[in-house]
């Protein structure tokens, strides 16, 4: 076996070969090969180019190839790719001092990991060796990765064939203003209705048994689900009151996603804990870790933290961080986020949907914006079943993808999330091409329940 | 903030100030700090150079800063650092052939993760979507992985703060001729012994209740311990019997370091899944995968395979792995790794036992070996408790940096485990600088117990 014959094989073949794939059955496996991606473009094997709506698994928040970054993985590839995590290396300690300076006042140690699965383990060991509790809560309508305790604290179907009893994890309604399960008539009334629900959730499990509450400040893949105002203040509150540990997820919400370098800063709220992965370096190497409190910090002062991996702290990973918090700190891509979701995407995507009946709610901020398709606005009935797709949402993908724009759905809902480098320009030529789609999805679901 | 500031602290302070590490109590961490590394050596901040016995986490197999190695992530980072587990790369494709073309027979399909605690947590997700059974069994002195079906497999110390009930994880006593658990008098009654005990695991658990066992071909951290011949062999016709997926974690065992890609390869085993990372790219880049049996590949053909993350087939990490596994092959750095155990590391530690009366046991192969340090040879007493270290191990490591040699110790064991790229020179020095900390050892322990 030689490099050459390995070559000569087409990457489609040995993909299908070879390659078993995340989420998926392998028979329907029909992936886009891609050779090139640059900014907010991606090119096909057969030179095509789309416009990305979906910052690929939501995680090119500086765009493709950002020369900075590539100069950074570059130039450390070259003075040292891994070393122990026992040992310091500068491009560590300089990650974790840039995100440090990010986090809100007092989380100011950072602990590395691969990923964001990873993250939420650790900030979860960390809740439950500093507590001595077992129990962690988490909403239901989440997503927080997909190893054992992350996949378990997730609220989505991914967990059901994977569950465990003894996982110590229990699920309670976050606000849902679209789809009250508290039956509210506002905002105001469903934020206030979901913190007596959670109180009551605490209560009934036994505060003295719950090391944590884990929440993604803006829940993503699960539907992009800003919180009312109030409601983190709210969950800080209970968190005070019963000694349990705050974890916001901003794997996804994170850097620069929602239009600040993490949610939290819009709701004025402090956790204990925050799990990152994503955003931090744009993916450009795996890289994710946990930003903790001096609290809980100072726990494993004297007591062993007990928890590792071989590439925490990972000198190549670290180095695309550095360089990519300092580009968008320098270029301003964390207000760039914000201002496009602000004047192009918000505004845009309410003005579709005074449009297109197709949709049911709009909502998001930065460049994080979920829209909701139902067959019919007074029913709400998804246009989609929960946990599945169907024709409808395949065909506005595939329309989309025809027209040179590769946009995300889950079930029932099309999420618009580009990188936040991405121009008003840019942003409007996205939104022409779902426009078009849009009337396809109108006509078809007036066709089937007219 | 500016990088001119960040850059202006030292990387020694910043590490202190932000960074948590790993299985550690942070008032005991003292990083060295490292800015370069090439090969064998590497060099702290003070520019000491040491020869690296420890492959850092024993993962830098192929040494550090291989020039092929470096040169093919500089290039991939310049054509696509990062994109979706949907798409096809080239890099991903031409990494899962390679690495299939070294499994054994028939494991043809590669799910690729971010390092080993997720490579086994998806082997153990695999094994129970494919049986419908939830247990997995695991021996004592292991390690797979600190994420929560990882850690809870592991039979160290390491499980001790993070058990889970509910995790499905049973314990059987593995081979260890030299503290035998089952008063055997040579390694062929060991084995014997053991595959009995396991066969009676298997029935009083309910063989139809066992998903799967995993088994470090060879236990790493836990003790470097080969099986006795047979024993393997044994172990597949019990899964075989039993219909139990026999999952071999080969995370450290893999890629060289025992002079095979596989340690399988020494055992004349075909397991059915094999959880890999560390040395499939020296940790270049984080890189973990599982390989797959074509019977477990088919249950996902039609069933969605119920896993997944982010940078699944990282087309960094792949170019890395890629340029890896092509250089050991081109260099011939596998049969080095034997040709270095059989000629260098096996008769010189077996010499340095004969002269050291501190040296209870030499076992290992190719560049993975283990000493156990004991008070009497006679007693097996070790010289530092199980989970703990003490002063004697301590002294010995700190007299071999002192000399230039980093070298790993777990509890009472010195492991020798240097990159497969070592020379017979190389690792004839490294012992020599072992041999006289070795004096010391036996000084300080016949003074204790004289």
């Amino acid at each position: 076996m030689s490099l050459a014959s390995s070559s000569s094989a087409g990457t489609y073949e040995l993909d299908r070969a070879h390659v078993l794939h995340s989420w998926s059955a392998q028979a329907d496996v029909d992936p886009m090969v891609v050779e090139r991606a640059e900014g907010v473009h991606v090119w096909d094997a057969d030179g095509r180019c789309y416009l990305d709506f979906t910052s690929q698994l939501v995680n090119t928040n500086i765009g493709h190839q950002h020369p900075a970054v590539v100069q950074a993985v570059r130039e450390q590839a070259e003075q040292l790719c891994t070393i122990s995590p026992a040992c310091a290396t500068e491009p560590r300690s300089r990650a974790a001092r840039l995100i440090a300076e990010r986090t809100p006042e007092g989380l100011d140690k950072i602990f590395f990991t691969n990923g964001g699965a990873e993250a939420v383990e650790n900030a979860v060991r960390m809740a439950r060796s500093h507590t001595g509790r077992h129990k962690v809560l988490s909403r239901y309508r989440s997503y927080h990765g997909a190893t054992t305790t992350a996949i378990n604290l997730t609220g989505d179907p991914r967990r059901w064939p994977n569950e465990q009893s003894g996982a110590g994890t229990v699920h309670f309604f976050g606000p849902h203003p679209y789809r009250s399960p508290f039956h509210s008539r506002d905002e105001s009334e469903e934020c206030r209705r979901a913190l007596e629900h959670l109180e009551q959730v605490i209560e009934l499990e036994g505060p003295e048994t719950v090391a944590a509450l884990v929440l993604e400040t803006v829940p993503g893949t699960a539907g992009i689900m800003p919180p009312p105002p109030g409601y983190l203040r709210g969950v800080r509150e209970l968190c005070d009151r019963y000694g349990i540990v705050y974890i916001a997820d901003e794997v996804m919400a994170g850097f620069g996603r929602t239009g600040a370098w993490f949610a939290v800063e819009h709701y004025g709220v402090t956790p204990d804990l925050i799990a990152f992965a994503k955003g931090v370096n744009s993916g450009y190497v795996p890289l994710g870790g946990v930003a903790v409190n001096e609290a809980i910090a100072s726990t494993f002062d004297h007591r062993a933290y007990p928890g590792g991996l071989t590439y925490s702290g990972h000198p190549l990973a670290c180095a695309a961080a550095v360089a990519t918090i300092t580009a968008m700190d320098e270029e301003g891509i964390v207000d760039n986020a914000a201002t496009v979701g602000a004047e192009v995407l918000g505004p845009g995507l309410r003005e579709l949907a005074e449009r297109h009946p197709s949709i049911g709610d709009v909502r998001g901020l930065g460049v994080f914006w979920a829209l909701e398709l139902v067959t019919d606005r007074a029913t709400k009935e998804p246009a989609a079943p929960y946990g599945g797709s169907g024709p409808v949402m395949k065909r506005l993908v595939a329309e989309c993808a025809e027209a040179g724009l590769l946009i995300p759905t889950t079930y029932h809902r099309v999420h618009v999330v580009p990188p936040c480098t991405i121009t008003a320009q840019q942003a409007r030529e996205g939104l022409a091409v779902l426009d078009g789609a849009l009337d396809t999805v109108d006509r078809t679901l007036a066709e089937q329940h007219g």
